[in-house]
């Protein structure tokens, strides 16, 4: 049977990514203590092409993913970009896969536990074989505006935001302690269950730590800064109004090696 | 060239609904004091179809909105529907439409002006020649909650919240009054512009008047049943709470013929 | 510390439904064999409030979510439904969970193995100890047009197109047992991975067998017609039509109790 | 009143980008032979803020959408970015500007005239003055699979497709001719409205003319390649497969300055 992809092109254009987006697969997470959750990823992979090439062989990507067990940590991740451009055999390939992850959490006062949800996105890229890997995680978070505060006899608005951060980082930083020092910066964290006494506690505690979505960046950024393991970040936040029917949104961005 | 869908069906199953969904198409609504504001609708458009008929001819409801002006109204909404069903020989039909409509809102104590918007989506069906129409609207607002209010010594947790009301009514309700009415139960309306003053405003307006999503749903009902030209409602409230990941909701409905 | 939900309501209207959404929660899903997958869901869960109960204790709801380990079957849900209205002391209950869910498949020629997903909803009801459920899946599948064939001299065109079913049943219907006859009914089913025969076979088989959306829903209402332990369904098709940039999509409900 | 925004910051942290999101707003386009249709934007717009200021002004973002009547043209825009940056005092601002755009098509064969649907989105940044927009535009079209066709002894799988392009251009291109010269390099293009010879039209010419994701990528980028006032580009071709459940894409950017 002819195998048209592999033909020969010459319209001398080469091709920057080629591959397959929006497929589902189950995965295994591979947590700080050993711990291994379940989660649902979708996964975008692609590679590059040659211009000499007519097209690539896009069942191989899903093959990779159902051939491993595909359990997820910064090394797991490495090895699938780099089995993945030898396989499609390909000078460059990205790898991007969005999942769910959970973390058990501790209500403030009551001590009640339940679980909260973060979305993790992992990209990776690898170019004649090095590689370079951005973990993001959205945070969501509960922000009160300094602004409302200061100028309203009682009260002030507040409201969900989302804090996304993507780090690119020397040696392993795992998700919980990031996700960690990163909801310390809200003006307040949430929860899954919160009994009375938490949610005084979250109340008063948001209204005595008023941020604007400026400040929130900046205060994630002055900590992954003194962060050495953290190379290169970008902090984005942003603020569902509960004022307007429309977000404030801010970034930082840094790269300490320029 | 022949009609396959023209042909006949032997399966004796017939079809409660077919025809078209998710097609975008410009439109002209027409406003109380006879202002007309563009917009842009989805469309979904249906016809039953008889056991003994293979198919129905899809491309004559887009013909319908491309041969018309669109014009939007109460009495335009009727006539697109009993078109509808004479053009496609059906016995029942059913169209809906979402669309952004714009309001020009007055900030309160600046009075600075700008536009809010609001999704809205007209419901139609007709059986036989009865024609039964649902205007649904869902209109942001501000809840802020009674229980943190009453349990923290400063400050209470508020968030952007979603009042969805679909209501039937007797005789024409503008969509500018029914927003009007629904906006006057939250905590707090929305604005696109807030000066400081106004900001102040609208942080102690909610304070001084905090509501659970059950509060609010209550609330809409009560002035709904009180409007004698409302037949029939449903009123949801969602609320996008700045403690947690997750939504509060609440329902009401009502049919007062029953 | 005040109970403020626990207050009396004089406003003399009743809820329909109060309760979360948008929560995300792992589950368990127990399959036909034993086999059990892990999966992640998004819950919405809500009862009624009498007229003079001010509001209700959503933090309940999450407990429930938290203290089980939410294995999925039909006998749990039941359960599920059952403590709910139970531990919120209420008369009704409802509750919605959708969780992609996974079946591997073997290709029809090359007989390579690979995973393909499926969204399902669960959404049921307890109304005065009565419970009333359905299942709900989404199958992606092929469509090919009978018209494009008949008045073409090559080629048809085809699309994905998605089948959503709701049945309701009288005795245990296992979740791939279903899909698996409904795919039976569209032009051709969809594979993760196809090998170049593979692709071929399904080409060919599209083509021998083309189906008009209005086709796909009675063939699906028959065998559900002749499934006895299928006592009241819906069947929705929907085609992302290749041809133009909107859908066509059909309907047939059928309640055999009627 | 105080203004909380504008007082000092001491944190040492520039912000890159600080602004509004999800904002919707009537607009006007400005088409190529001086029609003017109605649409309806989603706004993004943002300025860099320096380390030393606590925050931005929010509502003079929205007050510059309200107080112009904000019609859309490659002039406008450039006013836009400027204005924003003068009236915000900062040193560069980013415009982000998402919007339905209709073209009038007529059927290849019969002559019916329908509108079709674009998503257009304008993304221009100011920095220190200089100005560089890019105008992108989804156009969705149908392709054919080649490999599907040479193996199979009849038919071939065929399917929805996206073409994202984005261009920087030396002067003005109208939005519809470069949608147009986008279509040409699909398998075939698509329409609201297609009779039977025009359905007869398309099924036969996107089976005379097959094509991969890499080929279409590879066409467009052979077209703005050969276009002088085409200075950089990116093409993303996406193919909602109808053979399996996920999409195949490929990406070719060019910058001809390098």
């Amino acid at each position: 049977m002819e195998d048209v992809q592999g033909s020969v092109d010459t319209r001398q254009i080469p091709i920057n990514r080629v591959g397959i987006k929006d497929i589902q697969h189950p995965i295994t997470v591979l947590g700080k203590d050993g711990r291994r959750s379940a989660s649902i990823a979708t996964f975008s992979m692609s590679v590059s092409l040659p211009h000499d090439q007519k097209g690539t062989h896009m069942s191989r990507f899903i093959q990779m993913l159902n051939e491993t067990e595909t359990e997820i940590s910064a090394k797991n991740f490495n090895k699938m970009l780099s089995s993945m451009v030898e396989r499609l055999e390909a000078e460059s390939g990205y790898i991007e896969m969005q999942f769910p992850y959970f973390i058990e959490k501790t209500a403030p006062v009551s001590g009640v536990k339940s679980l909260m949800d973060y979305q993790v996105n992992l990209v990776g890229q690898i170019e004649q074989g090095h590689i370079d890997a951005t973990l993001e995680v959205t945070i969501p978070v509960k922000s009160l505006c300094p602004c409302s505060k200061k100028i309203s006899e009682y009260g002030a608005h507040n409201q969900r935001s989302h804090i996304t951060v993507g780090i690119n980082c020397s040696s392993k930083l795992w998700l919980d302690e990031l996700i960690k020092s990163v909801e310390a910066q809200a003006s307040a964290e949430l929860f899954a269950i919160l009994k009375r006494p938490d949610e005084k506690y979250i109340t008063e505690r948001a209204y005595n730590n008023p941020k604007f979505v400026e400040d929130v960046v900046r205060d994630v950024a002055d900590v992954f800064d003194q962060n050495d393991r953290i190379l290169r970040y970008y902090v984005h936040a942003e603020n569902f109004e509960s004022i307007h029917n429309h977000s404030a949104f801010a970034v930082v961005e840094h790269d300490k090696s320029v």
